[in-house]
């Protein structure tokens, strides 16, 4: 036994794991840093992925061999992303929301870094399967979702955006059509952002006809990147016809009545549970 | 004992801390969740306590009382802050980071969430005493870093607009006069998005003459708040005179030479090793 108790080493191995999801760990390292064997190190990595798996914390995975290693993949299971959702759609529904024109304001929702980090846990569950190496999305109130969910994924967070500054460097221009406004619009990009042959997930606050949606995935294309997945917090039924064909949203805004100041949202079908 | 061992609960009480920066817990919740009694929670948070005080990971601080329970306030000790501040000034020194017209590339540090957390620690621990409520900061790139510091911090993330948008609903707007270009902007605000008397904390990337600081501290003013302070990530030597007084932050960019590639800068002081 190395000079902390086992109950300390799963607390500093737990600690090390969640704050790195998705990064491999060599087992070596952590014995190391522990100072304990390699065989006392497997046992309470044990403890804690038995334990990770009964409270659906999400996995903890180990591989062996030469790049082999212990990673923490983060997800939440049916129940949990159930209570997520259903929690989300009971702040977003409350009647002091209703903007003048019948806008609803989430700000704070979506700014705030406990609420978002489950959505992007939501987000991350979603997408496990997909190796992403970059988070899309365009300024500016997709960015906390992005970082949430790209934390999870292990990802790196690009932001296009609206104005091209001459700060940032060499740029890719593209021109799109707003889907709602039917104007056109440019989103500007740093040469350098994304690498080509890079995985890509749109990440975004809101979708009404999908046209930023839309101009982000060309973006994708522009780069010579492959897109894995669009995803919205917020999606509206109408119109029903979007400008991108798939895409997973958290939840869906129904209707807003300014007069009643009634918002109505249904929630998307919930994740479902994780079969290892 | 319950069903849980002593190795399992630290695993799960650590979790919930960590994920929950300076929330209370009540212990008596704890207890129940893990199913022992309250005396075998109190050594658990024990033993955690001491194990994050060895390690510099923070602290977990008991109260007692009605409003009693155990909470983690996350903090870096010098040590710590040091190599945060090394690395990442090696990381924007980088040749390759000079832009045409001596503009710094920088993107990718900001909206890398493994760094970007890190960075959110140091200011956490630099405003550790404060009760901050909102941390405050204008689009886009000052996003990433607000949310990091508010997570640590336990506070909301408020955003003001460079633009004013008929989506967000009734707004506070300032003009104030950038610093380095001597014109006229203007920022707007949700007038719901800050509550009067709270304190606020400004973030930012990126610091030149301070103007963009200063117009956020009017917002402060405006709404009636409490300025706690102000931090940007990257300081510029020139101008030597800002338009705000009191500000921290973390590296000062002394000098980019074009022609040469070069990049130089200094890190501020590091954080002064916490004595509780």
């Amino acid at each position: 036994m190395g000079k902390y108790k086992r109950s300390e080493r799963t607390v500093m191995l737990s600690k090390r794991l969640l704050e790195n999801p998705n990064k491999i760990y060599p087992l070596k390292e952590f014995a190391k840093d522990m100072g304990v064997a390699k065989s006392s190190m497997s046992e309470d990595i044990k403890l804690i992925s038995n334990l990770f798996k009964e409270k659906k914390f999400g996995e903890i995975e180990t591989t062996y061999g030469a790049l082999g290693g212990v990673r923490y993949k983060p997800y939440t299971n049916q129940e949990g992303s159930k209570e997520i959702l259903d929690n989300l759609k009971e702040v977003l529904q409350d009647s002091n929301r209703v903007l003048p024109g019948g806008y609803l304001y989430y700000s704070d929702v979506i700014y705030n870094p406990q609420i978002v980090e489950k959505l992007g846990l939501l987000f991350a569950t979603k997408y496990k399967d997909e190796k992403i190496d970059y988070v899309l999305t365009i300024e500016t109130k997709g960015i906390p979702i992005a970082m949430a969910t790209a934390k999870y994924l292990d990802a790196n967070v690009v932001v296009a955006r609206r104005e091209n500054r001459v700060t940032e460097g060499p740029v890719t221009t593209i021109n799109y059509i707003s889907g709602s406004s039917r104007r056109i619009q440019a989103m500007s990009l740093n040469k350098r952002a994304m690498q080509p042959g890079k995985n890509v997930l749109i990440l975004d606050d809101f979708m009404k006809a999908g046209g930023t949606a839309k101009g982000l995935s060309e973006l994708v294309k522009e780069y010579n990147c492959i897109l894995q997945g669009i995803g919205v917090i917020i999606d509206t039924e109408k119109p029903r016809k979007k400008l991108v064909d798939e895409y997973y949203y958290l939840l869906k805004l129904k209707n807003i009545n300014e007069l009643k100041k009634e918002i109505s949202m249904s929630t998307n079908k919930v994740i479902e549970d994780y079969k290892p």
